[in-house]
């Protein structure tokens, strides 16, 4: 939480003069408000504690106010100095105290291991996202709704647009939009020269309210829904230029911001990738503390190996009709794989929205045995989630909360292939931990053989059969002792040849972990190819 | 083939006066044997037609004799002149006549339409390959076996090395090597500074003799399977430019040869994808005529999307065990996908080896319908195909050649996706021509539903089932109209509801193309994500 502990005003400055790690430290100066002070002002701080520095760009706020928001990541005495192309703003000088991080803090995420994520601290994050896109633009009620749905639920990761599709609903009601993101009130008279900054104020509430429950605010810079009313997915490369460069020096400070360039970003025909490299490069160097950066595609997919993308976000549902799927996508990029649209669980007259909750939970189950993530959203007509948020009503919510549990009480490493050629519905870690799913197929059986990687001879195993739709988990009464297979260099087999029953139903899972080590067998040196 | 039709000696040349159009002309010239005159000789020939210029590198070819193969690919008088730092190579000059190409030479593959093939006539050009690593290192009567097999198979494309592995067979015998491709007959006593002469005229042959029955030859350069004992995948970055430049002014001026820069490339562990980025530019530099490279994967998998790759040559099983897995590819690559290594048809202990000739069927057919290629091997113990070429026992080379009759008598713009995140089994030309593959799925009937793209309201279609095991084809006794398909926006329907019944088996296939256009349909402008 931002921690305003004791406002202290010098000379012209406001600014707290006590801030926990990770949180906001926000720097208030008063000066010029003649002309257009949103161009051409350079306003930069310069942040030092140790061998830690950082500089923080400043954005205008209107009146003649001025803000610098800074992250601090390290506790102690932070000192700070402003320059300016303003003398009124230049030079301003100041320190504050960076106190310990509180309970639910854990800082910004970052990748972890090249395909999965941690916090800043060293705590795992393993996003399980939702999709709210307009959240920001409903009423009071429904947003406050929204966050006490979000807050009960277990999505910890939230997408959504920082500026609203052109939609009659926010042009003739009921919800009439009357601050938008540049001054002025209609597509004729926009003024791209001066941002609104009253309406980023309530941008910046959306982002402190989804901190404040512990949610990944995934906030999404583009987007090209404006059918040639607005005109904000055409603005031209200069205005994006400025509009990022706003965005990044006004949210960047808070802890839990994910950089989205866009969505279904090639829906804007007169933006090429070039334009999009550019834009990245632009967050990549005004952005002190790097946090995630990536867009997401409709039919033309940008090169997510580029080296300014930290992880993909792709929009591609065949990928998780299979647990195959995302693998090839972490071999292909080798970051962290986040299915960010596999259709919606819902019932519009749009075939991307009338997913049943049980092939929602079959495509999450599916993009974690295969090493990633995936993202929900809810399309029912009475309950639009992904547009407006306020109420879940789908089935998939408790069943992707039921994963969760059993994604987080796995190995801390994160679910990664093990033999994925070969078993590709198998994930875990390798000698130790292995969930296997068996989705559309129903058996009656699974005779109890592994890929032989790190297994050693004797060691002994527990399983449970966990139904992922009913979301039960029921011990098996056993331990399964293996031994290398005969006549098999790939495998080991259980002792005794045994197999665990089946129910022979859909949506199955096993959760196979070790309990005694065996001894070590010698490697035969070859390669899994070979 | 290679037409001589007369050797002219001038002065020091000897040369071609005539040559076909995409064939070799060979300048012949005599120079300096002393010292070592692979290293630090600089041959060029500048030849010239009217407005296509070249510049052609040479090659020293032993005993004094340095050659240099051009690739004319215009009808009419060339001239040519030699550039050197040697005098007896300097300004030597000639002319000859380019001659019409004959029936069956279509000039080199280039690639159409960013996910297919063609010659340079135009002709499309659809790969069916195969492997047969080490043919060229067999005995004379395997080879020619090899050559009689692969010319009245359906394959066209041959991935071979152009250097042996290390093995047994080739050290104590019985195929034992004397010639290698570097002076020097063991790891003791190589001199990397200059190459066997010998060695290469049984390349030569090797890439002649594909070419007269009209196979690619796709050529590997580097492999990393010496297992300590040859050394030729740990030479040092140097050495190998030095290889892929001979190799390149030797080879370049074959029509039908294709760079594959490594086998499994991440197995030369010394070798980064910085090393391969450069040899691959240098391909691109030395290469007058732009044959296609690429480089096959083993566990890291090179950036494909790279400029100078032309196309996909990937070692991947999982992506054709569905037919949405060649779709991805092609969009996240925008390059043709060649499936170079999906497991091989055969009965070895290995278990890429063990496919049954319907699995490697299933394969070839999913990554068809995926808008892409695939490649064979076969790997029975009592006939190791893939190794060493002769015989083909398996039964998938029958069904490939029978996919390979039905895809070139399709659209001739080749199978793509039509409707690929809702119908991953259906391929062919929207509004004309419909591939539907049912694989393992044993249906009883298929309803005559299509997606709405290009379709007119009225147009009339035959059928025909394909049994792709058995390899029949049986017409549908009807014709099919359609129309917009009522409360459905992406969807056409048969008039009345029609179905095709289909026999409950595996492996099963629906061919629908047009007879007779409707009438023109107002699109509502919405787009496939919408």
């Amino acid at each position: 939480m931002a921690a305003l502990f004791l406002l202290v005003l010098v000379g012209k400055i406001v600014a707290q003069d006590k801030v926990e790690k990770w949180d906001v430290f926000e720097l208030t100066l008063k000066g010029p408000s003649t002309g257009n002070p949103f161009m051409g002002t350079e306003l930069i701080a310069h942040f030092t504690n140790g061998d830690k520095v950082y500089d923080q760009e400043g954005y205008y706020d209107g009146n003649g106010i001025y803000k610098i928001r800074f992250m601090p990541d390290k506790e102690g005495a932070w000192s700070y100095v402003t320059t300016s192309n303003k003398k009124e703003l230049n030079n301003s000088k100041g320190n504050f105290e960076c106190t310990p991080a509180s309970k639910n803090n854990h800082g910004p995420v970052r990748v972890r291991a090249t395909y999965h994520f941690q916090y800043e601290d060293g705590t795992p994050y393993w996003p399980f996202g939702t999709t709210i896109y307009e959240w920001p633009f409903q009423d009071v009620d429904t947003k406050k709704q929204t966050i006490e749905t979000m807050a009960s639920s277990a999505f910890n990761k939230a997408r959504f647009l920082a500026v609203p599709p052109y939609k009659d609903r926010y042009v003739t009601g009921p919800l009439t939009i009357t601050t938008f993101p540049f001054e002025g009130t209609n597509k004729d008279n926009w003024d791209f020269s001066r941002f609104n900054p009253a309406y980023f104020k309530n941008i910046d509430s959306c982002v402190q309210q989804l901190r404040n429950i512990g949610v990944e605010a995934d906030m999404i810079l583009f987007r090209p829904y404006d059918k040639g009313k607005w005109g904000f997915d055409m603005m031209g490369q200069e205005v994006n230029k400025r509009f990022t460069r706003y965005m990044v020096a006004r949210y960047a400070a808070y802890r839990n911001i994910w950089w989205s360039m866009c969505n279904e970003n090639s829906f804007i025909k007169s933006m090429t990738d070039e334009d999009w490299d550019e834009l990245f490069k632009l967050v990549q160097e005004k952005d002190p503390y790097h946090h995630l950066r990536s867009i997401h595609n409709a039919d033309r997919i940008y090169d997510y190996a580029k080296p300014w993308v930290t992880h993909v976000s792709l929009q591609y549902y065949n990928v998780v009709k299979a647990p195959w799927g995302t693998p090839l996508l972490r071999d292909l990029y080798k970051k962290p794989i986040l299915n960010d649209e596999i259709n919606y669980e819902g019932d519009i007259e749009s075939r991307w929205g009338q997913l049943t909750g049980e092939e929602m939970t079959f495509r999450f189950w599916n993009a974690y045995i295969g090493g990633g993530y995936a993202t929900h959203g809810e399309t029912y007509k009475t309950s639009p989630w992904i547009s407006y948020g306020g109420k879940l009503i789908g089935t998939s919510p408790a069943r992707i909360a039921f994963l969760r549990k059993i994604v987080e009480s796995g190995p801390k490493e994160g679910l990664s292939p093990i033999d994925q050629y070969w078993e590709t519905n198998m994930a875990g870690k390798a000698g130790e931990y292995y969930l296997i799913y068996f989705g559309k197929d129903k058996l009656t059986k699974w005779d109890f053989v592994l890929p032989k990687r790190d297994l050693t001879n004797g060691a002994k195993f527990k399983a449970d059969i966990i139904d992922t739709w009913n979301m039960t988990i029921t011990p098996v009464d056993k331990e399964f002792e293996v031994v290398p297979m005969p006549d098999n260099r790939y495998r080991f087999i259980e002792k005794n040849k045994a197999s665990i029953k089946l129910p022979a139903k859909e949506y199955l899972a096993l959760r196979i972990y070790k309990v005694a080590d065996g001894t070590k067998v010698a490697n035969d040196g070859r390669h899994e190819l070979e």
